[in-house]
């Protein structure tokens, strides 16, 4: 029991301390999630914009974006883990005082653009636009929990 | 030959067009190359940190980051097409007014860390250091030449 304790205990020193070891200084894991959410949401824009009929459907194109949606997608919540912040960053306190549902949330988020990847790369409009609609939900609702406005 | 010269125009007039169109404001273009920029940068960064011996040799973690590196390496260029910039670029003049010399550095460099993706596949770290270097002198030499300080 004594040495659980102390094997847990290690575990919650050491892990922030990895976590954050990534990032020398807060400015880097601020500026790392906001570069890995901005390419994210601008690829995520360009499928978007297909979905409205605003831009013509390319089927590569189309997938190109979803694959690196889904690669982008999986890059930004180390950066949060270490609680590094500043003043450009929106993350509302939450993301690091209810770390579990910010977790849930990315989680949903990583799940609904991995779907968007397989099904670009079947090449369906129909079939794109419904994954489309829900990942796009999950951005907002991470969005309407988690970041200032 | 009237019509190839009208058929050159149109192009010349079309091409920095399509290429602006990805980014409605010159803010967008400057903040994607610096987004996919400093994300190459950083992911590249956790290679060098193995290759001087500053963090343990991880044949998987590696490879990961190369290969994202070789992903992130294709990104950033389009957003320099249309010409847009602004206060917070870095970009020198060159980079607008000599872009046959600044594609074939961002093309050294692309080649070089698709190399460095292959041998780290390879998870041989004597390769993997080489292939390091020659990767991290496309990156300086661009710097050097395109980069304002």
């Amino acid at each position: 029991m004594k040495f659980t304790l102390a094997v847990a205990a290690l575990a919650a020193a050491v892990a922030p301390a990895l976590a954050q070891a990534q990032f020398a200084k807060a400015d880097d894991a601020v500026e790392y999630r906001q570069s890995a959410l901005f390419l994210l949401g601008n690829h995520f824009g360009r499928i978007g914009a297909v979905v409205k009929g605003d831009a013509p459907f390319n089927k590569d194109d189309v997938a190109r974006n979803a694959e690196l949606v889904a690669t982008l997608s999986k890059l930004p919540w180390p950066a949060f883990e270490g609680g590094q912040t500043n003043g450009k960053s929106k993350a509302k306190p939450e993301v690091f005082s209810d770390k579990a549902k910010f977790k849930e949330a990315a989680d949903k988020m990583e799940t609904a653009v991995a779907k968007l990847n397989t099904v670009a790369k079947g090449g369906d409009l129909a079939s794109i636009k419904t994954a489309f609609g829900e990942a796009a939900q999950t951005c907002k609702s991470c969005h309407d929990n988690f970041r200032a406005k």
